[in-house]
């Protein structure tokens, strides 16, 4: 990473996993709508619509249901894509580098997600930061079970990626 | 363009302005503190600190300073970098891609810019986007000159590099 990705545990939220699949399958789970459908978020909830164009500025779009089926879009902007090693994407943009001042996540806060893969065999060294712009936001994304739900969706990828 | 980066004349303020240096010397002056320093706002006020990292996440920051030595802060991110092309910033995330709440450009309104550049023999085909959350930011950004004050930028730009 580059100093400026540098993580300020005062703001950023971490997960660091190694997956049970190549790195091939991480990165694919992680970029093909069709398979963030599966893994996304934590069952009974799931993801009914995606959509994510795999360049900078790209569209980071999709839209969370609850088990009452109760909808909840989010919209945000792809920034870097290195195949296999990262991908960044924030909802504090909306596609095309458009600010945005209103929320458009689920979570009611906004964050930039980094998510690094790094190929170990046929398994993947796996970070996902989210970096929030106060310590309140953190705190909150921290309370909402950040860690648990990216820990329980990490899990759901590998189970769907093995069958693959 | 991609689609992604289209226009959206509600939205979006542009500059249009063919200058009379290579493109070579038109990416300097944009991309090198030192020459921001003499053409990034019109005179007599001035740029005094500048810092600019020529890669997604890195710093685009800048001081501005009036005639009467008050200085302006303005806090930004570099989103692309396309050498001779393309280079785009914006003010509504931090270096590193963290969001940002609060105000960080002397404007006093979040933008995002994107700086494409052509080379048309010795001359360049230059154009300034300026995209918008809504359309009160637009209206505003057009109301404080974004035309005038641009265009002057871009005359102060030729200016300086037609001697370099």
């Amino acid at each position: 990473m580059k100093t400026l990705d540098s993580i300020d545990p005062n703001l950023d939220l971490v997960l660091e996993r190694t997956l049970d699949v190549p790195v091939e399958a991480a990165w694919k789970a992680w970029t093909t709508p069709e398979l963030i459908y599966d893994w996304f978020c934590p069952k009974p909830w799931k993801v009914v619509e995606c959509a994510i164009d795999l360049f900078p500025g790209g569209r980071f779009n999709f839209v969370m249901q609850s088990p009452e089926g109760e909808n909840y879009p989010n919209v945000g902007c792809v920034l870097e894509v290195e195949k296999e090693k990262k991908l960044s994407w924030t909802d504090n943009l909306l596609p095309g580098f458009r600010p945005t001042a209103n929320h458009t996540s689920t979570s009611g806060l906004k964050f930039t997600a980094i998510i690094l893969f790094e190929a170990d065999g046929n398994k993947t060294k796996y970070t996902a930061i989210a970096k929030h712009k106060d310590e309140a936001d953190k705190t909150k994304h921290e309370e909402m079970g950040f860690h648990q739900g990216w820990g329980i969706c990490a899990d759901q990828l590998v189970a769907l990626m093995k069958d693959k």
